[in-house]
């Protein structure tokens, strides 16, 4: 685990109850002592936690922002390029390029739970975190079968559903559900700042449509800068939406189109199936592209499915 | 009580569990029947409930939607235009205009408890739904002290704490924390709605992004339709702070702005101080701008004020 705050903390955790031996690396010595004094195996040294995974062939798990990344991966292609290797950041196309970039592609499938909380750092972290959540397995063109398996095995393990997705695919839904809601809750946040009376009257609406926004700015940032690409289209669909339900506000007194929208669209989501994916068999022909057409019309997997070699 | 949805079924329960007598019209017959069947004193006949607050010179409660007032209001005007009234809606400066065109002015002070559910209709109701919650009282230039008591009484009767404030500040604070994060949740989930992966992918932030999308469109729009006024030039604000993050983010590839902008703003709301105010007399010289500048600063009633009269 190359990263002890709150996913990789909790991912510690969560992997060790499922039991599963599991070490960790983290920068800072304050995260490396938590971890410790809460039981488990940790070193602020980077390059012996990898030659420790080199010689187990462990699955090694990065957890570290988005920004980081680059050194990190220069590191594990020097002392650990075999291991399979995944990770646990929001976005998937960036980390896709670091990591082609750092020619570790072959033995790498991204990850992405879809979990969190408005706090950061280890002792945020619990074991439960990654229950019942949507965790993202990507199923790009070049994944290999068996680490994907293992990288299925690992979220399994950790009480989530696996959704597979394409990376871009990924990005842009992200982008849309994580990204978007970041920034329009700080835009709610700031514009309440300048009223006398707002903060006084908040209530439900307020405080659920700002929560975000008490997440650390570096995470919000790392996050919406490293997804430009697919975050700069969905927030100018919301605001052409907002801005044309000013403009019948002003006109007609009227924003019946947006509130109808709006409304649809959340009981939609609401009563969203999530179907289990059961018949695709790791490794067979056109596996990648059944996976994702199956995670995009909302299936998800429940239990590890069958490989091609693992099918009696 | 004229009108049992959430809010004044929720009120009914409040009052009638503090101890006091409480009756009820609803237009529907099936919100009287239900309000009956749990032991409640309802009737779906409004002049012959309006006859009964003038015999006893009730304190009445507008809890009818904005569109529903004008209507009701003649009822009032023509049955009991001697009784104490106030009302639950959500935007004062529409209601004061239609009280004033009813000529109720002189008995009326506005009311706004700041508490609701995505729910509505007598059944969501709950005795508890405003513990705790801020209960806007207005303070203006025309309410009488003797009605603004009654009123005061009410609210903390019903374990709410009391935010006394004009009509057109609550009005501006209202549509930057209740209606402004109604249109942003709506135009957040219609924007997911046209994305393959999004609901699939969708965890916390979106919940808590949408969830008032799932509130009645007739609701949402009555709220903010009636506080166009206050709502046009929040949510220009708002637009204008998305729209610079958007050119900030395909220039410099940062949203450093609104991010900072808004976190310090949630860490503010969080932080906001709640003092007691315990030196106003209502009825004295200047109560009203006492008491309304008491409320900008974040003041809150928690036990009666005394009045010119009670002081002993």
């Amino acid at each position: 685990m190359l990263g002890l705050g709150l996913i990789g903390g909790s991912l510690m955790r969560a992997a060790h109850q499922a039991g599963r031996q599991v070490f960790g690396y983290n920068r800072s010595i304050e995260g490396v002592a938590a971890a410790r004094a809460d039981g488990f195996d940790a070193t602020a040294g980077l390059d012996d936690a990898l030659r420790r995974a080199a010689q187990t062939d462990a699955l090694i798990v990065l957890a570290v922002p988005v920004p980081a990344l680059p050194q990190m991966l220069r590191h594990v292609s020097a002392v650990a390029p075999h291991c399979p290797l995944t990770d646990v950041t929001s976005v998937k196309g960036a980390v896709l390029d670091e990591v082609a970039e750092a020619g570790l592609l072959e033995r790498f499938v991204g990850g992405h739970p879809m979990a969190g909380t408005a706090h950061s750092g280890w002792a945020a972290g619990e074991a439960g975190l990654f229950h019942h959540a949507a965790w993202v397995v990507s199923v790009d063109d070049h994944v290999d079968p068996a680490v994907w398996t293992e990288v299925m095995a690992l979220a399994l393990d950790c009480g989530a559903v696996v959704v597979p997705a394409r990376s871009d695919e990924h990005d842009a839904a992200a982008a849309t559900i994580s990204h978007l809601p970041h920034l329009l809750a700080e835009a709610l946040a700031a514009t309440a700042g300048e009223v006398p009376l707002a903060f006084a009257l908040a209530a439900g609406s307020f405080r659920d449509g700002t929560r975000v926004a008490a997440t650390a700015p570096d995470l919000v940032r790392a996050m919406c800068e490293a997804n430009a690409a697919q975050l700069l289209p969905v927030l100018d669909h919301a605001l052409g939406l907002l801005t044309e339900a000013r403009t019948h506000l002003t006109e007609h007194q009227s924003v019946a189109d947006l509130v109808e929208a709006g409304h649809a669209a959340r009981i939609r989501y609401e009563r969203f199936a999530r179907p289990e994916i059961v018949t695709v068999v790791i490794g067979e022909e056109g596996w990648r592209d059944e996976l994702a057409a199956a995670g995009r019309a909302g299936g998800v997997i429940r239990s590890a499915l069958p490989t091609r070699d693992s099918r009696g």
